[in-house]
């Protein structure tokens, strides 16, 4: 397939299309026009055209989109065939949410261990993944192919931990330890943050907005009445 | 203040400049100029006056920003000054985690209260949080100022408990569980997601986009070699 630069706020979108998609399908749906499938999400429908229209065309005209023809598409798209491996790094409350909680199969990912330096957590598994020892951590990711580490260690060994995986050849990070990895000039690893601070300070942000404009509405209908 | 109507992604990079600053703060970094906290966060110098300028004027040409004057000024905009509580509905894995990990109060929310159908949780305090009953829900929302509600719970009952939160006053839903709460045509709280899957689906987006490139130029240089 011949990628072009896709912009990430097109990118970001997909995720959102999928699961909608998937929602459809267990709800019989079969077929959707780019008006319903924007109603659906907030979108207008030549938004949807043109997001898709990156990666080919897709719907056709007057018929609109076939549900799993496009979710297998958009599946592609975001490399969900491809069969990518993970390790989680880290067995703490969030590694253990992640683990008892995430399908990581419904997305494509194989999570296939997870180490951390607790002895009681040493060589037990959960959910079916083996817990291994951190110092096996190097050895694991030199004999196994490994994708994405999913980091959830404690922050004051983010770093540390970071510089270790991408030594030994772990090219992308699942980063959930609210430390900024990206290290500017040096051969980085692809980064994905989940800030929950970030989310929740834009919640914050949203509410206040909400609230202000209210305030200057009812000052103003105050004024007038 | 005045505010217009920002763009989304602005408003996204506010909490990542406070991340920074707060950052520099600790490392003892008092003043900063456009283009080394540019350089830090990978954008470009005229992007940072850009966004903050939406705001009114923040640095000073030729001397840089204040670090902790524009950290307050962030902190102002993004409403952490405002006293804002929460509650948590739903105290399973990722509930716990919350409760256990974030710092409610390190962004200006107080977490007030944690609700559950678990009798064994019913009555405890987790991190100083009293964990109340399902049961209590309404009474609590109705008596008590709560300005977000944490959404923890299975995905199943998700959207009946947005009902029941939406309908007792809470405008703003912190959602944790993958189910798409916002309906068109009808009057929504303010939702701000957490989709693991859209996160971890990016990165594979990444990865895929980076394997193909460099699949690309070997193709390449074996075609010329």
């Amino acid at each position: 397939m011949k990628r072009l630069k896709v912009s990430n706020n097109v990118i970001r979108r997909l995720p959102r299309y999928l699961r909608k998609l998937d929602e459809l399908s267990e709800n019989g749906v079969n077929r959707i026009s780019s008006f319903e499938l924007g109603q659906q999400l907030g979108l207008t429908p030549s938004q949807i055209r043109q997001d898709f229209s990156c990666f080919g065309e897709f719907g056709q005209q007057g018929y609109g989109y076939n549900v799993p023809v496009l979710r297998s598409q958009i599946a592609g798209i975001l490399g969900m065939d491809r069969g990518y491996s993970a390790i989680l790094v880290g067995v703490g409350n969030i590694g253990h949410a992640l683990m008892d909680n995430f399908c990581f199969s419904d997305w494509g990912f194989h999570l296939a261990a997870a180490f951390d330096i607790k002895p009681s957590l040493i060589g037990t598994t959960f959910g079916g993944v083996p817990i291994l020892s951190m110092e096996d951590l190097v050895s694991y990711i030199q004999s196994h192919p490994v994708d994405v580490a999913v980091l959830t260690v404690p922050k004051d060994v983010a770093v540390t931990v970071t510089k270790t995986l991408t030594e030994n050849g772990v090219e992308a990070i699942w980063n959930f330890t609210n430390v900024e990895l990206t290290e500017p000039n040096s051969n980085t690893p692809i980064v994905e943050n989940i800030h929950f601070s970030d989310s929740l300070l834009s919640l914050s942000y949203f509410i206040s907005e909400r609230r202000d404009e209210n305030a200057i509405k009812a000052a103003r209908s105050e004024k007038q009445g």
